[in-house]
């Protein structure tokens, strides 16, 4: 497993270059390791043709290629990375279970629900029984949220130093900050901060609004 | 890391012993791997209370303990047996990357519409908006089903051999019987016919059943 790595992207982000598409994941995981990489984009229309459904059969971004390699969904990919590359993953044993059970903490526990509340946003938000149901999907963030923020207490990170389970975390809480939600609890607020501040995050970021910015009027 | 393996499960689980608690996965996973284990089981008024929130901070089951090293997150414990126990990951560093990129995909693209049509029936089945949304939400999982379906073709598990990938896939799957949506694809309902043909399944799905089976009339 060696080569180029290339990585694909929303050709346009429905975002608009927020940073919420999964690729950012990505591109923070490679950033955090020093490691440099290609952007392959890809149209709506194509994620659903033969040739992007053979790298993701679910027609998604992003995907990741390495010499023969070739893996989709983000948090295999984060993984794949922390495993080759010092920074994303502690060396000890026991911690490093414990930071992969925080990865799967954030997109098996943590994300179904904010996926849900993106859901009655954008898929439903002009049904009738929209303005009465978000508050029982905002109430099913905020459970989370409550544990999460319990959790993390005065601690800069989810189990000692930074890893990619904070990237995770982190990445998964950015999807909130719109809803208010993230704010109401100052811990994940900052700690959601915290991770915006890392210098490999900021150089993602700016790579992926590069592609997504409006055009110069 | 090393010591008796002890794995909580729901005191009475609230599928009444169907198998879909996810301790049965964990099970799966110990069984498969040839080790023993020992059951703690918690109530619900005992997974909201301090020692338990210490192991697992979701306040859910299952959780894990061996020795000094406790865990929690489904899909974390169940690659921590994989990673340490043979049979349940592939050797190849390519075959073992695509297993873990499954075991992902099981627990962040199929089984978050999963969870989102089992809330609209538990939590939202007596709303007045249940009848007309459940479609929509059944329509966001058959969408999964028919990618999965097209990506397994006449193939037996996800990727060469069966991996953990399968063991959570199948079980995200089962999850779904009830609802009849599984059924709609032969592929996948043969698939997950697989899973739970074999013997470690059986074990774990017969262990889970003796502490949730309805006393005797």
């Amino acid at each position: 497993m060696s080569g180029q790595i290339i990585i694909t992207a929303f050709e346009r982000s429905p975002d608009g270059g927020q940073g919420l598409a999964r690729d950012t994941r990505v591109r923070w995981a490679l950033e955090e390791a020093g490691q440099p990489y290609e952007v392959r984009l890809v149209s709506f229309k194509a994620m659903k043709e033969p040739a992007h459904l053979a790298l993701h059969p679910f027609g998604q971004i992003p995907t990741y290629e390495e010499g023969s390699l070739a893996l989709f969904e983000t948090g295999a990919i984060v993984f794949h990375i922390a495993e080759r590359h010092a920074g994303l993953l502690p060396d000890d044993a026991s911690a490093r279970a414990r930071a992969i059970t925080w990865m799967f903490a954030a997109v098996n526990t943590v994300e179904p629900p904010i996926l849900e509340l993106a859901n009655a946003r954008l898929l439903e938000g002009n049904k009738p029984w929209s303005k009465e149901r978000l508050p029982l999907v905002e109430g099913r963030v905020r459970d989370r949220l409550k544990q999460l923020s319990a959790h993390l207490g005065t601690a800069d990170w989810l189990d000692g130093a930074f890893s990619a389970a904070d990237l995770m975390m982190v990445s998964v809480l950015l999807r909130l900050r719109s809803s208010g939600l993230l704010d109401e609890h100052q811990t994940l607020a900052a700690y959601v901060a915290r991770g915006e501040a890392r210098p490999a995050y900021k150089r993602a970021f700016a790579d992926q609004l590069a592609v997504n910015k409006p055009p110069a009027g």
